[in-house]
């Protein structure tokens, strides 16, 4: 779909200028200096020629068909030009004027109107405020963007909403002497969006890993889409940048994003099997290693040293990226031992002494590498001046070229461009100048293969819509209300979600009925559209054992809600025992709902220990979410407590995710608190708010 | 004191050998080739000349006054020529050779054999496994090391533990063009060790800023003492290593220290106002910014930026590292508006534009700098094809120059080494390739000054050991042992720390007036040496209201305990109310006792959110402790509960402190729970297990 855009077989530079330090200019010094072999059209109505090139007063002036437009006319001319290329038959376009929709409301009724244009001349947009875009497809190379990082090929693409973020990952991608595959600077989005270049990106086989910059999502359904379609195939990473609200508050000025917005990239890419990375530098090193390197089978790392005191921190590292330390077998001992001086230290991490030559040290490689308790091997080399560095360099790359396990690496040395690094780089071998780095990027090689499982499973089966729903929903007026306690309680019962059932009170005299059907102990509680948080208003009274006691209560309740109308008083059966947690279901527009779970209790929340997730769940989401707060041990049996039902609340969180799938209606859902019994006895939902939009 | 270690008048190299790549002879032109001004001589038995220079067979055969022995030989050589050394009269030595502690029982001999022949001779060790160390004052530079980063003057001084990790951070100082002050490998620290070195860092003019990195501390009261003395005058940053229990385990083969041993290292940084780092390469970029700028006085900072989605990335991490978004007063705003075209933004950040050139961009620098509002300036520099950029970049080393704010940058540039980056560089500002480690530089750049200032604050006042002390500690035999939670009830009261009290029961005829003197309702508990968690033993009985159930409970609590002759059992008036926090107490060898505070309950303690101190504790630092939880919204009143009353709990942790320091014999108290009531309603300990060791 987007062949004609990464490879136009002609271009027309629209705006390109007399002055040399120009954008125009710029892109066509890309062009002609990348090899691009297409034709290059230059349209300029003041000059007769650019830089020894004849040039067209207008577009419609230019001869035989122009695949890609480059327009670098400045924001207001934009409608003009492109009425021109519709005429023209020109297939892309790419607006690189700012002034668009990130500048106000003219702005952004200039962006609608060029996207009507565009559309009425079967144009596609990239931008605008784009930079423009890259493919290095050695037969075809296009450079049509005006940045300033060379392009040798590679097998890495990138994506990025800010060009000066794309330009830092191309930057640091050909600093580690790695090319670019695929570059779109897609700005506004008025058109193309991410989502498309994501899919074309997948769908290249030139592309080996693709790397995201994201501020803020336009159409986080379709971009989620297209991430779990691409992560299952190839790693996609990303940087969400704005994730604090003052740098949110920066990238909606910037890109022209609402503020009020919902900030769903976090929760897309995680839903998506996204690699996500907070820091730009860790993004670019785990590119680098897919670009360079397979994916770990497991996660046990060996570390392979020439220099003690890094490889400790390597170690650390690689432990707090969820790695392991791999056990090295006794065999694996032994023939360290046959080719190690006596001092080295044969167990991991394995260090051959700074001393080491090609020989021991390169064998070391060998021997860990073909040891299947490893799954990959994180190197740590110093190039002390009495050893003999490239010849060691070139016999570690030896080892490594043949595997089929990642290898990454930290070089210490002089010269980051010497002989050594080059050597290893040049077989493949990332090499990094931090231990800390290299770690992180075997992580990541290791997380990608579960990521592009989880991607590519089935997805969790469409819930249906129990017919009872018209009957609890239909009664209701149109807008935004919360659900009583007994309509909630039959919503839940029909997604099979355990609940005490609110047993309503017929007056005075119906509290002896009321109490005989709910058991002793019991709890009064009153509902009423005005009251949302019960406790907090005082409208539950706990732990009533006698009847006498339950008249004191009901009548205190009575006269406490006298001026409410909509009141309705009712008993519950009092859960004894059992730990609380939360479930809680939030629409997203645009978006499945998200699913939270967490530990309750006011101190427990207030510490924030929750999970939250893009519905819908399958079972193993369910699982993986509750099992991962932080409290966990708290249910599992490991803290002194009998273990807890997870098997009951695993259930009840599905069965959340699938009300909140069937039934759209729902704005959110609190179920708090639900009481997990031991293992066996189950988990009920105790209290349920419900808030619905019709 | 270590003035003849780090400028010799002269240098004996012993054991330099006819091999060019080897450890002496890298330290031999490590010498020459950086300029030393004293005598070097060469010690070789076998050779006559090396390099030209005439040998002598033995350090006693060397003329004139030696003041440092550069040791390169085998470990079991070291003795002997130590040895020879002390009737030389050799001052200093360094041991290049490892196999020492760090290599078994063997090694840890041969290592106290060498610290006595030193001690004898009156020779001051650094080493054994040792790189060297280095000076580079201009007027008598010293590059007494093996390593090959090269030695230009600079204001940061290293201590490494490890030599691999030394020369890293070494190498990245050298890799952003600045120099080294002072360097030691202070490898075994057999005789001299990290205080020692760190005292003389500090004590030096020339060393702005020290770097430490450290895998296990020898003798942490000692670094304690040293650290705190240095960090209040100038920044200290800190790298500690082996932090996850598989790198401590490979530091601690690497270093030879005893896997047993408490990892106190981050604990006493903690408290002597060291910066605390988790990765090289953050505190190298740290390191630089105290080498070249001043510290920030506040945390608002200011970014301006010629391209907008690296600035939202610096604006995300200042942030998440604690700092503060200037809020631009109008005046500042009118006036960039004045200088930066219209499409400007000219909120914090402040984006010039990618077309800006020197003047506004320079100009816009100049405003942001002069603003009282903006405390510190990260910059971000992309450099376009289409502008001048190294005209802009001396028109904002200008602007940056004249301030007395901080100012860091991210510039994003094809060449590293371009003339963009020298000029930024020369002129003293801070160069990095990536916004996010310009923003944690700016933060360390912030964070110091309040760290300098508690560094340098008076200690907590010597706490008084009360005359009944020894009354409560006096029956008991030697050993460890819990006190009774009488004597633990006592001992609490001597240092004014209240607490529910035991009531002893004089048998079950004793009930009544055991009862009156606690009042209902209360709780009955029974004291045992081996019942250690009353709790888990089921030896409390709360809730009782009435003499009967008081009874009931009694003779079920005798029957429980009738096997144990030393239970003792009591009743405790059951507080009501309050919410429950932890305070503990742990002993330290060596150490001060560290204060540990968190939220109590079985579900609050599996979240582990506590903190701990090393005491003793000031009022502030006790303060911080328990406003610095993550939990604390509970206890201020932020989370809808009454605010609790947090200056009774400050009082109760600074008296706990107080008791850990006048009683060494706790090994450890847990004062579990301890009640919080509502502010002015006190603070109550309900349970204390407090462990003595005589």
């Amino acid at each position: 779909m987007l062949e004609r855009l990464f490879g136009p077989r002609s271009i027309a530079l629209i705006g390109v200028s007399g002055e040399p330090l120009s954008i125009g200019r710029q892109v066509l010094r890309n062009l002609t200096g990348h090899g691009y072999r297409g034709t290059v059209h230059l349209v300029n109505p003041r000059l007769a020629e650019i830089e020894g090139i004849r040039t067209y007063p207008s577009i419609l002036d230019v001869p035989g068909e122009v695949d890609l437009a480059d327009v670098a006319v400045r924001g207001p001319l934009v409608p003009d030009v492109l009425e021109a290329c519709g005429r023209k038959g020109v297939k892309f376009a790419i607006i690189h004027a700012a002034g668009f929709k990130e500048a106000g409301p003219e702005g952004r009724e200039l962006e609608d109107r060029i996207l009507r244009i565009a559309r009425a001349g079967g144009i596609r947009l990239c931008g605008p405020n784009s930079q423009g875009i890259q493919c290095s497809e050695p037969s075809y190379p296009v450079y049509a963007n005006f940045t300033f990082v060379p392009m040798p090929p590679g097998r890495v693409s990138i994506l990025a909403q800010s060009g000066g973020v794309g330009e830092t990952l191309k930057l640091h991608l050909y600093r580690a002497g790695l090319g670019l595959r695929m570059y779109a600077s897609y700005g506004n989005e008025a058109d193309l969006g991410l989502a498309e270049f994501l899919d074309y990106f997948g769908n290249d086989p030139g592309t080996r890993a693709v790397m995201l910059h994201v501020e803020t999502l336009k159409d986080p359904a379709k971009v989620l889409a297209a991430a779990a379609r691409v992560a299952a195939r190839k790693p996609v990473l990303a940087l969400k940048a704005g994730r604090t609200p003052e740098g949110w508050k920066a990238a909606a000025s910037h890109t022209g994003a609402l503020l009020e917005g919902e900030d769903s990239a976090e929760a897309v890419f995680e839903k998506a099997g996204v690699l996500r990375f907070r820091t730009q530098e860790e993004m670019v090193a785990a590119a680098i290693g897919f670009s360079e390197q397979p994916c770990a089978k497991g996660r046990r790392v060996a570390v392979l040293t020439n220099t003690g005191g890094p490889a400790v921190i390597a170690v650390d590292e690689c432990m707090a990226a969820g790695l392991r330390a791999a056990d090295l077998g006794p065999e694996t001992r032994a023939a360290l031992g046959r080719v190690l001086p006596p001092a080295a230290s044969l167990a991991n991490p394995v260090d051959v002494l700074a001393t080491a030559g090609p020989e021991p040290f390169g064998s070391a490689m060998d021997i860990l590498l073909a040891d299947p308790a490893v799954d990959s091997l994180l190197l740590v080399f110093v190039t002390p001046a009495f050893v003999d560095s490239p010849a060691v360099a070139r016999r570690l790359a030896e080892a490594a070229a043949g595997s089929a396990k990642p290898v990454v690496s930290q070089v210490i040395t002089l010269d980051p461009a010497g002989e050594a690094v080059r050597t290893l780089r040049g077989s493949g071998l990332p090499v990094f100048e931090f231990a800390e780095s290299a770690a992180r990027v075997l992580a990541a090689l290791s997380d990608y293969p579960a990521l592009a499982a989880r991607a590519g499973a089935p997805a969790a089966p469409a819930a249906v819509r129990p017919s009872g729903i018209a009957e609890i929903l239909g009664r209701r007026r149109k807008g935004d209300a919360y659900l009583s306690a007994f309509e909630a309680a039959k919503l839940l019962d029909l997604f099979g979600i355990p609940a005490a059932p609110p047993i309503p009170i017929a007056g005075r005299d119906g509290l002896e009925a009321a109490a005989a059907r709910a058991g002793f102990p019991l709890v009064l509680k009153a509902d009423s559209p005005a009251i949302v948080h019960k406790t907090e208003a005082g409208a539950v009274i706990l732990g009533l054992k006698t009847s006498d006691e339950l008249r004191v209560a009901f009548d205190r309740l009575t006269a406490a809600v006298k001026d409410d109308p909509e009141a309705r008083l009712y008993v519950q059966s009092q859960a004894v025992g059992g730990r609380e947690v939360i479930c809680g279901l939030k629409a997203n527009p645009g978006l499945p709902p998200t699913l939270v779970f967490g530990l309750g209790g006011v101190w427990v929340e207030a510490l924030s220990d929750i999970r939250s997730r893009l519905g819908p769940l399958t079972a193993e989401e369910a699982a993986d979410m509750i099992r991962s707060i932080r409290g966990f041990p708290v249910l599992d049996g490991s803290r002194g407590l009998p273990p807890a039902d997870l098997a009951a609340l695993d259930r009840i969180l599905v069965r959340l995710s699938e009300l909140g799938t069937a039934v759209p209606e729902i704005r959110e859902a609190d179920l708090n608190p639900v009481l997990v019994f031991e293992a066996g006895r189950g988990a009920l939902v105790v209290d349920a708010r419900i808030r619905v939009a019709l």
